[in-house]
């Protein structure tokens, strides 16, 4: 499965692609940062995102797209900019249909560090560890969506599996197997070292 | 000029067109209310209302869009998705170089009541009366696209005559006629009555 990841923002989006492996191994395919000029009006910088996401999402045909949940209440003065920004990128999935997921920046970090509440330099650091870099990503924004990347290619496998499970009734593993399931997603959503979980390709 | 007016949101979207004639007389063309299913995926969603927006402007070929400018504090739990369908619509109008403005809920009640706190019967009573309709528009996401469209076509001509004129140190008018713009504009940034306000067409 290829995870596009994406870290919504006018000034500075940061978009990645991982490729899932066996287990939990994870590869970095590509991670660039787009950025749009502030005195630009703010249509034309939508469009610059837009097509760089276009371009983005030709070239490496991602299976999915995460991007990052943005809450209205934490930096007001550009929230409303970086929703616009998710916007667009959720829309150039949708004309390619490819499925987007929003994962919470909690989420992402608690998958990535173990901690819910990790600074970006932690963030940065596991994921050079994880993907094998030979440097850590820069700028911090290519570093988030690779995060993002990595954290949807962990946990969505568990989550379609017990989604699928719970809305049919019979899903395709029942008794120990759907329970052992739903307790790695519970316990991954409270934020748990998601090192301890297990491997979620083994059951998909 | 052809004023397109944008009242975003992801259940439902008002879009209204007003030409602007002589003075502060303002015709209504068209006015409409996109709805996207609450149970659909929200890029579906965007897709559905970009597309809806691309229809209204290649028929009605606006020559600028208002979109009403979206706050995170206020309805926080919408105002993300409020904010996306505002980004998709701006994306529409950049691939047709109609140039987009932002006005805030109160700079239009105040340019439409006189009262920047006025509630939506009011805006709806004073739309449906300045523009001369037949009964009220509804629902009230239909009048508060119409007030939009109105408060630009109002209010554009003078702003742009003010900007130019302290860009470039040398307006089309100096003196005298540059004071009296400068105030006019200001007297309805401070929300005062825009009734009392000078046919802004006279001084363009």
């Amino acid at each position: 499965m290829r995870v596009m990841g994406f870290d919504p923002g006018l000034t500075r989006c940061g978009m990645a692609l991982v490729e899932t492996g066996k287990g939990r191994h994870v590869v970095a395919l590509d991670v660039d940062v787009v950025r749009t000029p502030s005195d630009e009006r703010l249509e034309h910088r939508l469009k610059s995102i837009f097509e760089a996401a276009c371009e983005w999402m030709d070239v490496h045909q991602p299976d999915i797209l995460a991007i990052e949940r943005v809450f209205a209440q934490n930096q007001r003065s550009t929230a409303m900019g970086t929703a616009q920004a998710a916007g667009v990128v959720a829309l150039a999935a949708s004309y390619r249909s490819i499925p987007v997921d929003f994962r919470t920046p909690s989420e992402v970090k608690a998958a990535i560090t173990g901690n819910g509440r990790a600074d970006k330099k932690q963030v940065t650091t596991m994921v050079t560890r994880i993907l094998g870099l030979q440097k850590p990503p820069q700028p911090a924004d290519a570093a988030d969506a690779l995060a993002l990347a990595v954290c949807h290619a962990w946990r969505a496998p568990a989550e379609s599996l017990t989604s699928a499970h719970s809305e049919a009734g019979q899903g395709p593993l029942s008794g120990y197997e759907a329970k052992v399931a739903a307790a790695l997603s519970q316990r991954a959503a409270a934020g748990e070292s998601a090192v301890r979980q297990r491997p979620s390709n083994k059951i998909r």
